[in-house]
């Protein structure tokens, strides 16, 4: 087997476009017009690699990096080697990540499993779907009745896309999403196996068991969404599910009928949010997070990996825990629960083995 | 854009035969002839809308409604304005769900994506499986050798059916989702991406590794049961994994091998069962709950969203937190711990940020 | 309806057969010609059936079982009723599972389920993609540009290899998976739904919402990796996203970026975890636990169902709880809890109906 490649080679930039591109300072004898193709962390990074330094736990893979350029943090400027040709600037994560979409913009969106154009041979698209010109429909997907997709989108292979459902511009469906009851604005990127449009998990308890309550309401999912795979969005009950613009959602995520999301927020993995729930712009939810139904999430509010949250919580602020509470409360009950437990024990700290 | 119609505009229902589908009284000037097409929030509700009043919540929304015609508990018949048609009656939300089955039976169920009847062009049948009149294989669904699938039952496109797995009548099965080693009911709802049959996760740690123990049971799913988008259920080792009649299934959980589910079961999203759990009839799980192996949730007993539930629990208790205990108890300790931990910290309350 | 066949019917191997490949005694009176062609657990099992006893909880069973074949721990030969043909061992379950195999090799690894060989009418194969001789794939699937798979390797329905992508050999990939920038090793197992390789959840924090990290690494599955259905796996962001040699991984697993797992690990359902963890080799964690981002899990070391690990976590010892902590103390923390909180109510245990 040869090593295979992944990632087009980009053509590359020269380090003063670099310098141009994130309006840094060049350190003294920087080679100016080497040409940068690709980038590594600081101990992997080799002649062709653009790299960054911005933390002293690294500095030992500083001192020996064979990078061909580093961007650094501005304190940290002193302590390259003078052989090493680096680009000074205050924040040198967020120019790494800048110059990385600039070398690889084809990695910022997927782009079709089948390298394909237009309607690939195995697909199946309805006579009554309306298709921009510039749609790409890799092989096995599946577009129903009276479906519209701008121009400029990808359908990956298998991906379905139920009857009436809107796509807008320069999307990215992922292979076997399924898409129903839904309009979708421009730029949004579904990963593979993303379940969107089902019906809520609504029932009313009966004498003979739980009668269903039908779900007539939609999924919309504004500009610049991105959803991981295989995460979930119910749609409405009576209302519309909502996911506001630019709004990034992990893997394996469960969002139930009605929520309303706002703008900018970040759901990590496997979050679960119940029925109704909101999130204002810029709430953030740490991975494995659920949200009780009805209430709602601040604006710039956060919530600790893994909490439970069953009451309100307001802008701003952080929370933790089961049931969630400010965060620095929590993790310090934690502390003083674990104190008081062991002066109970009477003061021995536990020899029993495994937590010695 | 125009604006997508994605259900069926009903016929619709007089308030007259609305009156009669939930044994209703009319209220005084109820006009009884108007024709109802669509259901609505109070808030949102039009001249052909039909909603529901039962939350003093909402008063003010009941003030302007435009609805054409409400649903409202009789301790709140007289808080409705007299333009307004009503309909009295004791649960109103239940009859609301009731009027909307009626008025869009195709809710219920989902059908077929393509709006197909009969093998569509794109799916694959093996010669040997056997259909009934009346099956819908939508694009893209492939069904395994001697699969058997009886007659109303939709299978959505890239759904994939394995071999010799029985399928009864009226059920509809999800866009990807996949079948194997099973045999299940009538009016059975599987939605998309789940995956029904694949081994359990048994091993049995060896001196090279894991060794795989083979997995040769069934799954077993009984009639009416609804089971959400990308949820898991392992097929049983020995025994047969069974989901009991009318149980009701959100999206994302894992149920493991040889668990047996009873009838009109509740178990809500990302719900996780280890192997060979039993919930009773009529069990109900919050979001997120875990149940540890081989343990018993009794009748009717409950457990509140994101429990660990590592013991039985008793029929018709409510128990909460991990490990899971009685959920007042529960409830109540985190409460007290939470002053304790106050008072432990010298009676002040934190004052860092935050949590202030 | 006749009774399905899900399992080819083995052949079957002779008392004395199993006796020579578990290198067991055979009891007095053992029918060392009696031919075994199925296993049953002891209250199923009939005559034809091999099944096992290694637990007193059992003894009612055994005194009536019709097994044709009873595994039996020798503390326990003495319990069997003298009817019962016994085979007397040290590790009953083990030998179990080891007959198991030998008498269904077919149910160690998914075979295709269309029971086809080579390429199915209906699949994609891109004219770049490079199959070793004895490939089978599965209607509906789709093989993308210069993709490689070796001999042996099964491809389910409806799955999907992207551009670029090595399989080895005697691998099975799930119907309706995904493999995207993914390097495979032999005899690997992916359930149905996985997805792996598509873009880590990385985002910067900008003025006008979150941008995009290009995620320009891979996803490397060694040898004898078994992977639940709908589990994700993300590829790396500049390093890359490792699972080692014989780590099994159960259903709905979701792994972020830049993860190291090591060998023979074991991921219970519903495990997520963050970006760059680290498992070291025979690392545990049970269902529904989650990893915060950076830390590690020392080899041997185990974590119990439902934790959130917020620390390193040492090599060879038992954690639990969240924060996680040594699980006997979590444990024990929990019980003087409890116990405190009773005190502190007066003493008093709750009464107040469903907690009492």
């Amino acid at each position: 087997m040869t090593e295979p490649q992944f990632y087009k080679r980009p053509s590359g930039l020269t380090v003063a476009e670099i310098a141009t591109l994130v309006k840094a300072e060049p350190g003294p004898g920087a080679r100016l017009d080497r040409r940068i193709t690709n980038i590594a962390p600081i101990d992997l990074a080799g002649p062709f690699d653009l790299t960054f330094f911005d933390n002293s736990k690294f500095s030992d893979a500083l001192a020996v990096t064979h990078a061909g350029v580093c961007l650094i943090g501005e304190r940290f400027a002193d302590c390259a080697p003078s052989h090493l040709t680096v680009l000074r600037m205050r924040d040198p994560y967020r120019a790494f990540v800048a110059v990385a979409g600039a070398l690889f913009p084809d990695a910022l969106r997927p782009s079709s499993l089948f390298e394909a154009a237009g309607i690939s041979a195995g697909a199946t698209v309805h006579p009554t779907a309306r298709l921009e010109n510039g749609v790409t429909i890799d092989p096995g997907a599946v577009i129903g009745p009276r479906a519209e997709i701008g121009a400029g989108t990808v359908i990956a292979p298998n991906a379905v896309i139920g009857p009436d459902v809107r796509i807008g511009r320069n999307c990215s469906i992922g292979a076997s999403a399924t898409i129903l009851y839904a309009l979708i604005g421009d730029r949004v990127v579904l990963h593979a196996g993303c379940c969107i449009g089902q019906d809520g998990f609504g029932y009313v308890p009966g004498p003979k068991g739980q009668d269903k309550i039908p779900q007539l309401g939609r999924v919309i999912i504004q500009d610049d969404v991105e959803i991981g795979a295989n995460s979930t969005i119910d749609r409405g009950g009576t209302r519309d599910t909502v996911i506001g613009e630019g709004t990034k959602i992990d893997n394996s995520v469960h969002i139930a009928h009605n929520c309303t999301i706002g703008r900018h927020c970040i759901l990590a993995g496997q979050v679960g949010l119940s029925g109704s729930v909101t999130l204002k712009d810029f709430a953030m939810l740490g991975g494995q997070v659920g949200v009780s139904d009805h209430f709602t999430i601040g604006a710039r509010a956060r919530v600790a990996a893994k909490s439970g949250v069953i009451s309100n919580v307001p802008a701003g602020e952080s929370w933790g825990g089961y049931p969630a509470i400010p965060v620095r409360e929590w993790l310090r009950n934690s502390v003083i629960v674990r104190k008081l437990a062991e002066q109970s024990r009477g003061g021995k700290k536990d020899d029993s083995g495994e937590s010695a």
